[in-house]
């Protein structure tokens, strides 16, 4: 699992007071950068080998201004060419929003999906949700 | 169906070239203002009866800056109380992504779902995907 | 003067109901297309050759969801490597925020300004504010 | 001085590979909460006193995914009813941006500005840039 802290900003927040939805995807995506460093360890966007197929996220609480939030990074699924991160927002110790996103391993010379090497499949592996 | 066109931003694509992927829930959000207006045609939103259960994208193609995407909202499904809209963006004719959201009638006083008022439920339905 | 039109989302108000400040920078870069074009006919990021040095916003009048904004960009003055943008957001006939932008001609090869090619100058001046 | 560390996100990188500007807005917002708390201790917008009326930025060096920015946020200036906030952002030991955001202290009852509360004015002189 891996953990990362955010602090919502006043921009987050919508006319109705608390974090918009939009900002989940972001906060998600920004979060996957454990995931994405164990493709391209440097980041570098010339290098990278991971397209993104799928996000969803299930909204369960309101996620209010001036308090921070975790978001937690699971895997939740390992297939041969691709996989889903599952994701929680908490704030307050209340499950804010679950966000999974599925990944796949993508040539983009070739521009086709390609196997999960097995040393990144068994780090993947790793971070499975018990 | 209702239609909105966006103009991808210099701001909205990342690192890899295209459009990011966090662009699109707010493209979709955008775009159900008509939905919006169907339960709150002031749009005031002390008056606001709707929230968001769900968002989910599929992504398709890549979609890139410097060429007008339009965005079609359709609804996909309708239920007691809550119903399903459907999105897509197409951009050069290319359906670049697919987004759904479960929206629920709510009540903020009592804090609990209502049952979709007749009238709404049947402008909803004008508006199903065939 | 180029126009561009934006439909406010909801995404873009905050927890008092208006705009959020941090959408105006949004609009007055993705306006600024044409500026960029300028430069760039194809947009293609490796052939860019502008950075942005300064951004200014002076918000003038609250700016509302709901109705659309035009973004009007203007020229306001040019130098001999870079130049001021000069930005008017008018919702329902006035005026909420202008912005300037500095933006410099260079070489990124070199890491250096340089003059404006006299072309591309006579057109931004045609842009001229009056 | 208040300091806020943020990891920049893919998100907010764009086609040259670099955070794009219309992030900083975000950032130096995002960083001012400790000046709204002086105004409004409990965050409620419904006893928000403070409006922007400007907002700068000066782009000083690129800005990069990868690493965290540190946002530091002083007081410049001090006047009757407006001050002037100065925010720089650091990553890496480098002074990538300097903010500056003047803000009113406003009755929204009355639509107009009011002297700022000696006893807030002393707080924020404590905070000056010396």
């Amino acid at each position: 699992m891996f953990s990362r802290i955010f602090n919502p900003g006043f921009a987050d927040t919508d006319a109705l007071g608390h974090i918009n939805n939009t900002v989940f995807p972001y906060w998600f995506e920004n979060a996957r950068i454990e995931i994405f460093k164990l493709f391209t360890p440097d980041l570098d966007p010339k290098k990278w080998s991971l397209i993104l197929a799928k996000i969803e996220v299930d909204f369960k609480a309101q996620c209010y201004y001036g308090t921070e939030v975790e978001v937690k990074t699971f895997i939740e699924k390992v297939g041969n060419s691709s996989f889903v991160v599952l994701q929680e927002v908490i704030q307050n110790e209340i499950l804010v929003a679950v966000g999974r996103s599925t990944m796949v391993h993508f040539d983009h010379d070739s521009q086709k999906s390609e196997h999960l090497p097995p040393v990144i499949k068994e780090k993947l592996l790793n971070h499975l949700k018990k």
